[in-house]
């Protein structure tokens, strides 16, 4: 029995009564002997108050101010879960991230993590203190509060982790990572393991349990990462085992898979935009003309398809980028027409993206030609493709999104029997 | 124009709209030429809410933890008013107890200053920075936040005037100190100046306008202390002058005293209740062994009656201690009944405090005959009399308050013309 971290997020934590349950999930592992520090994210809403308010009270606001806002949330949450802890009698403290301290550099709003002095936590937990850690912040350079980003979290569980040599159980509102949306996919089934690599092309790809930045760095430490339920019974029977499966789904190394899937997942965004440029001017430098002025205005460009015209001279051009970064690339390349030379731009917010995810396919051929097949038996035109070694995503039509899901979870042959 | 700090209650910070009415405040002195600092409390609200989930948590809650959750909420309005700040183009940022430091001892819930290293805050005011500073906190000897007890952000504001050797404006929701509170006496008059020992004594007395102990600060310290409305408009042309004016009450030394009042004001409080214990043994050590124990138990016993019988063989005992802590005080003296020997307890909390306050009662006599004649003319009983260099206190019936404290403020000449 090792030293464990047990990460949990804002609906597992909402309110005293939630706390409460949190508690009795540290409780037993701490009495099946593990040395346990928890992480916990701010109650369920209390982080959108204060974004709101940051917002109002200026539309461009101080990003060093505002961490000094939001990360207030994780502090409440930290204290009442140790009173809660202590209550059950289980010796236990709160730790801000500047008294660890948990080091970042000085980009306030997304910070990343630069080094973490677990010393003295570590020392605790050995002496049976259970260490209750605000996640979601750290200290800057500076000395002033800084946050990692939306779902920072998580990061903060996985890093600590690396840093206490601890496993890290990420604690959810959903019992491990499926083959599918289940919501959309009734026949969706929980893997019971998954490599980091394709956990971190499902989370980079939509699936939204996991935030990308905690799969990497789980990756990069080899830090043991789970995913399970905060809302099963803390006393249910089926609990973490000695030999390193658990009740979720254990994100670990390839040589840890017990057996080898092709496709372990079908993943989905409806995140994302599109814009074409029809008859631009095909010179050279045009691609950096276009996705330099892009980059800079912060926009991720992910898919590009570019065609050339039979004289060779115009070229038209697709790229999809965030949705929510449409309105402002729309007006960055207006801003550029001139220099740029294009006929026309048109844009769609109605696409998404179906992906297609599995170690596997480094050693099998042809899962792209049964992806393409499959949608074209549905009728689902393909806008756009994009691979990797371990994936593959289209753009379509998102009205045809949980029909391409459904498909390609029946094709690949993950539909619970 | 010189060092100003600007306290901030509240209510006056209880919402985005109020904040940023408080940086309209904060930008009419600063384009006045003071260097700024603003102490701000909680939004209204927030601080009863995290008492309330500390509570939830656990009845008997670490303090260590309280005072990490409770801080968060000045954490919140100190970032939010920098951004406001910040907005109508003023430079400023927030800083935390921690960031100061602002130290404190390790009596967490309710710890005293023990420094403020100021220099930090000073340059940067110089430079033209508004420091918008979280009250109420600190940081304990042990590197974990403290809080300075309900009211503490008076204190950390006349606490980091005198490390800034600045002024210290409250702001609050009345215009400055009255003769009597204008609830109750229609003809109460608005004090240009009072001094700290009379106005120490109003706030031990009840009036709710300032915490005992920043006014103890203040006076120690010489901090010239104002307390003012918030919400009276940013641009009313009724503010500080250079004579050391101001629009509402300034809080002196008596030397700075334009006239000398013999009475100041009339301060009542209903936060009362007595004690009485009947034929209780007259031997040496007796009080010792009532108060000790009560002393032990937290509780302030305020006024002593003590009458002793005929034959000097009993006495009867009468006191006084804050309405809350009654039923523990009974439950105190009936666990020492039988080693005290008294006859009978009987218990009250119908019970008031009127007082008469006036730094002139040094050098007149005659102040306490009137009240008490004031009294006895209305038919009002009194139960137990206190009085110190510069008050006179009665106990009466709480029914008679109301009557009580509009008989005195006509019979010392406080009404209003």
């Amino acid at each position: 029995m090792g030293r464990l971290v047990m990460k949990f997020g804002g609906t597992s934590v909402a309110d005293i009564e939630r706390i409460r349950n949190v508690a009795r999930h540290v409780e037993r592992e701490v009495k099946a002997g593990h040395h346990v520090a928890v992480v916990v994210s701010a109650m369920a809403g209390t982080t959108n108050q204060l974004v709101d308010w940051c917002k109002q009270a200026s539309a461009v606001h101080d990003l060093r101010e505002y961490d000094a806002i939001v990360a207030s949330g994780e502090q409440v949450t930290a204290g009442l879960l140790a009173i809660v802890l202590q209550d059950l009698g289980i010796p236990a403290r709160s730790w801000h991230g500047w008294q660890i301290p948990l080091q970042s550099d000085g980009v306030h709003g997304s910070a990343r993590i630069t080094g973490i002095d677990a010393g003295e936590i570590r020392k605790r937990m050995e002496q049976g203190q259970v260490a209750v850690i605000a996640g979601f912040q750290g200290i800057g350079p500076d000395k002033r509060i800084t946050t990692l980003g939306r779902g920072g979290s998580d990061t903060s569980g996985v890093a600590i982790a690396a840093a206490l040599d601890a496993a890290c159980d990420i604690y959810t509102d959903v019992d491990g990572v499926y083959t599918a949306d289940p919501r959309i996919v009734t026949g969706a089934q929980k893997l019971d393991r998954i490599t980091y690599e394709e956990m971190l092309e499902q989370a980079s790809l939509g699936a939204k349990v996991l935030q990308p930045r905690s799969v990497e760095l789980a990756m990069v430490y080899k830090v043991p990462l789970q995913v399970r339920s905060s809302f099963e019974s803390p006393d249910s029977p089926n609990q973490n085992k000695a030999d390193g499966t658990g009740p979720g789904t254990i994100v670990c190394d390839e040589d840890k898979m017990m057996e080898q899937h092709v496709v372990s997942g079908i993943a989905y965004s409806r995140d994302e935009a599109k814009i074409s440029l029809r008859k631009v001017k095909d010179k050279p430098g045009v691609s950096a003309a276009i996705f330099g002025p892009l980059a800079e205005a912060d926009i991720s460009v992910d898919m590009i398809v570019q065609n050339v015209s039979s004289d060779g001279a115009f070229a038209n051009l697709t790229f999809t980028l965030p949705r929510k970064d449409l309105r402002k690339a729309i007006d960055v390349l207006n801003g550029i027409k001139t220099t740029l030379d294009f006929q026309e731009m048109t844009h769609s917010a109605d696409v998404a993206k179906v992906s297609v995810v599995g170690i596997g396919m480094r050693s099998h051929a042809g899962v792209a030609a049964k992806m393409f097949k499959s949608l074209a038996d549905k009728g689902i035109n393909i806008q756009a493709i994009t691979t990797s070694e371990i994936k593959v995503s289209v753009l379509i039509d998102e009205a045809y999104t949980e029909l391409a899901v459904r498909a390609l979870h029946t094709a690949y042959g993950l539909d619970k029997a």
